[in-house]
């Protein structure tokens, strides 16, 4: 449910999800207001006023009550439940305006929807249960059990290829398992179409279980693991989990895994990590509804190429090592239960395809869940991480590489960096005169440090503001409290140590922002290498699909500004979020498109951007806020002169 | 190398194998002597007098020196070395005559070659062996080290389908194993035709091992596992193994091992059995050579559907039971390592799919080995044992069925019954005057019992000298001492208490000759059975294949004699031997005839005898000596009135 939110005096006004964070409202809109804490409540500066309607409101405290009879509320404190007209008191605009900006928010630059990014799936999946009620056999008609079962299958799918069996454990409980329940069964199918259309038995229950069909999406990341548990005969996502990936206390990166492998029995502990990682996730969708881990009937997992590789126990060496193989990159079908994964003993753990060393499994099913395998547009898609992902193409061809982007967007790399969880400086505004931030926090807690997006914001921010210059260096001569010399070098002040939950002043320093712009000028320069590569331009881009949980949270205008993203209209842009999960959940719902996958890949052509030299070039001239080439970005250039 | 023995005064002279027992030539020859301690030569009787060449003796001390001087030789503890010329002395013959009759012996009764039955089978295995030199990866062609081998194996086979592979631990070490030897690399491949055609990536071995390609065939019996291990670079046998199955603690039919499969944890306990008795198979055969477990490259193996299901560990408990239906008749693809067997860890083991639950992969891949699938002339296979397997059929059709013979034949029900083995008497002739036997003895040793190749012979004996009736009945008038009553009634002595190993006398009795004629009654009305479900006679048979180990040995005129087999004419018999061998064998060694046993498979339709009432009308009629219709017996209707 959407809200509008009219904020006065600037008489600007945004939609909103029911719930939002009003003070996370303003700074999506471009209204600045002083706030500190980051959205504890605690320094009471963020005081905004009622005009119509009502927020819900869960600190008062900092509020005497006449204040709050006349309306005024901490922003930071207060959800949006209803239309409001708000209005910013000049004490808290600091110079009596706020400021005007075009509002520019994660949802209202996608005028295209979701579904016409990932186009419609339905509710008929790769696996079916059918009930059987089999003719007993008698001496006249003694053939095998499972000629029997295979024979009615065929009988009540005629025109389905014979299905074909090959799980020892399937047959070994077949005999008993038939005569449970009188010869009713329900019998669990896989349609796959790898080499040839077949119908695969991939179990035997006794009587009727058609009720439960449950699939299971995994998305494997190197920090987080994800998992979606859908009821295969509705489509519809019945519970979620996620936790942290396990193998965290070995590395925070796929490098550092890849080193922690090379060690004696490391390979075998960071299996059995993930591994466990992903149990735990079962548990607890299944705990949720009450089923058990065996009944589901499908998993579709996607991880990068070096969590795959963990995940089945590969070993990832030479990933590491120029020039970056991996040992296989379609893998090999495998029983979930074969590598300890929770599940009933032979249903298989279907893994998205990786192209490269680089770019992964996680990438295909994003390419694959936004359709770009059967669209006419030439689509620029990009994953931004410690490895930037990109993919151009369209249903052709496609041509993927990865840059080597650093960290930074991940917090790494960054003084006060951390990744995108509570307290994290998620968004970011300067006063342009008095240079006083406004600062907001995941959780609206006080803030612990800064994340990919919010280092983005602050950047762009001080960019603006003229607090420091196209190459990142500081303004030498503001002559203002918050910018200063620190141990660093140069640096802003965010948060005062008081005003911190770490105990000291929070700063971004010239390091951090040299940092930055290696990452973004890397991204950058992969566009542009490979857009060269297939003789093309960014005119030629119809889309551009920010995926991945850091896209999600981007500011188009000011990743733009930096030149992160290049400077292309605003509704070329869609932001898809977890798109990994999106395919994998597409794949396990719908069987037309779980076997598109396999296109995808076939599609995909990975260019090596390490050592090669027109990719450095373009690196080099992206080391630039936000470029040296100021004609690639024209609306920044205009922003500039207006 | 064959050798001529002329039997004098008879003037008889049969070709036998280089190293035959005297005693057994004279046997085959029908030559009677006195032999009554089955060859130990402890009897002094069986001396026979050397006229022309020598034999190897190896006991001469019953011999006087002026005997041995004169050319005389013990039969029983002589081996035939040369083309010989020897004379049965006056006081050998008993009755100064010795026994004249046309020589038949297994060899000389079967003009046509096993070449003509088998047919060629070159080495051209479904396995290969490719010895690649791999281009070294670099920044430009890193492609994963999966995709560069496939490259490459078709690069060198651009003919053949682009090769699969599916095993985890093939790519677990796939890395390591191409860096080892500088990406010089062996690459097994498997060629499969199940589905679609496909060459199958089994391992990557560092280095060129190409000249280790060894395959194992193994013929898994309920008494006996046989294995012979073949170098598929060349097609030659290079070491046999043979052990008694490790089960048979646990029962010695199949019937009992059912029994017992299904005690709590009697199924595991039977599969653990059988698979170290393989092992301990694989483990001999690869010492006598040299080579590891790991470097069988190829698994052939038979077995009938009880053993097949207790190897897979498969529950075979309805299999015993009416309507007899075995849980899976066609197995899947394993992995010979997923249930215990010493290979390598992607070896797979391929067994010879079942038709029903007692006509099983041992029967099929006889058929397979004899090419009744290719052949225009009606065959009757048959494999005599506890149950006699019957298959009739040419190229376009085949039709099988098992009879429940009984043990009999492979000594059970039997007062002395016992398996063919060292003591066992396996060749009789009794004198027709004096009725007194004259025995041989598997290994030429006190006689211990009778095994089934030696009841056919003491049936036919007995009935020709009229020592039993056609019913199997004693004659009652004839007083002789060897002819009496004992515990379960009348019997003969085939040996007495001294010259017996077992401190008894070794009698046969009308029980045993009452479930002997009950087992050749079965045999018999199950190809009357068959034949006329298909609407055929015996006189529509081109060919009679008699398979097995016992088949190997039956006397083919005291087989018709006693209505076992039919009375056709004898060239059309064939012996085999161990079928289920020669197809494992031929599968491992040739590709072609390895695809063509699906088609094997698909061409034999199972039918049920028990409870058959045209089958039960047969049976009644079949219990008799030969049978109650003499038409059916015209060469002994003739011998009987000659």
């Amino acid at each position: 449910m959407k809200h509008s939110v009219h904020f006065l005096p600037d008489d600007i006004t945004i939609n909103v999800t029911s719930g939002e964070n009003l003070l996370s409202a303003a700074a999506n809109a471009g209204i600045y207001i002083h706030a500190f804490c980051g959205g504890e409540g605690i320094c009471g500066k963020c005081k905004v006023q009622l005009e119509q309607g009502d927020v819900k409101s869960d600190s008062v405290a900092s509020l005497k009550s006449t204040e709050y009879k006349a309306g005024f509320r901490l922003a930071c404190r207060s959800q949006v439940v209803s239309d409001i007209t708000v209005r910013i008191p000049d004490m808290v605009k600091a110079d009596g305006k706020s400021l005007k900006r075009k509002p520019i928010t994660t949802r209202s630059i996608s005028p295209r929807s979701l579904d016409e990014i990932v186009g419609k799936w339905n509710a008929n999946p790769p696996v079916r249960k059918l009930f059987l009620k089999l003719t007993p056999p008698t001496l006249e008609d003694n053939v095998s059990d499972m000629q029997r079962l295979i024979r009615d299958i065929s009988a009540t799918m005629p025109d389905s290829p014979e299905p074909t069996y090959d799980h020892p454990e399937l047959i070994q409980y077949l005999a008993t398992d038939l005569r449970e329940k009188n010869w009713e069964i329900t019998v669990l199918l896989l349609h796959n179409q790898e080499d040839v259309e077949k119908n695969h038995i991939i179990s035997v229950e006794s009587g009727d279980t058609t009720d439960h069909l449950y699939g299971l999406a995994i998305d494997i990341g190197t920090t987080t693991l994800s998992g979606v548990l859908i009821d295969l005969n509705t489509g519809n996502i019945i519970a979620e989990a996620s936790s942290y990936n396990s193998q965290i206390g070995q590395g925070e990166d796929v490098i550092s895994r890849m080193i922690y492998a090379a060690r004696p029995g490391g390979l075998r502990a960071l299996q059995e990590k993930v591994i466990s990682t992903i149990n735990s996730i079962i548990e607890e969708v299944c705990k949720k509804v009450i089923i058990s881990p065996s009944d589901i009937c499908h998993i579709m997992a996607a991880g990068n190429t070096v969590m795959t590789h963990l995940l089945l126990g590969f070993n990832p060496k030479f990933i590491r090592e120029a020039p970056y193989v991996p040992t296989v990159n379609q893998f090999p079908l495998t029983k979930a239960s074969s590598i300890g994964i929770l599940a009933h003993p032979c249903v298989r753990l279907f893994l998205y395809p990786c192209i490269a060393s680089y770019v992964g499994g996680d990438i295909v099913s994003g390419v694959h869940a936004c359709l770009m395998h059967k669209n006419e547009e030439i689509t620029l898609f990009i994953d931004i991480g410690t490895n930037g992902e990109i993919v151009i193409g369209n249903k052709d061809w496609m041509i993927c590489a990865a840059c080597s982007a650093g960290p930074a967007f991940e917090g790494g790399g960054i003084r006060h960096g951390m990744r995108a969880s509570s307290g994290a400086i998620e968004n970011f505004h300067i006063h342009p005169e008095t240079l006083d931030p406004m600062i907001v926090t995941i959780g609206h807690t006080k803030p612990k440090g800064i994340c990919g997006s919010g280092l983005i914001s602050i950047v762009s921010e001080l960019l603006e503001a003229s607090v420091i210059d196209q190459q990142g260096k500081f303004y030498r001569h503001l002559n203002h409290p918050r910018v200063r010399t620190g141990n660093d070098g140069w640096e802003y002040v965010l948060a005062w140590k008081n005003e911190s939950a770490i105990g000291e002043d929070i700063v971004v320093n010239e390091v951090d922002l040299d940092n930055m712009i290696r990452a973004k000028g890397a991204m950058y320069a992969g566009y542009q290498t490979l857009l060269e590569s297939v003789g093309m331009s960014f005119s030629d881009l119809d889309r551009i699909i920010l995926a991945g949980n850091f896209g999600a949270y981007i500011d188009l205008e000011r990743a733009i500004s930096i030149g992160l993203l290049p400077d292309l209209e605003r509704d070329r842009f869609f932001y898809l979020g977890n798109a990994s999960m999106l395919g994998c959940r597409i794949s396990l719902t719908d069987q037309q498109r779980f076997h598109e996958r396999i296109q995808v890949r076939q599609l995909m052509t990975n260019l090596e951007l390490s050592e090669n030299p027109e990719f450095m070039n373009h690196y080099m001239a992206a080391l630039f806020l936000p470029h040296t080439d100021m004609n690639l970005f024209p609306s920044v250039q205009l922003k500039k002169k207006s």
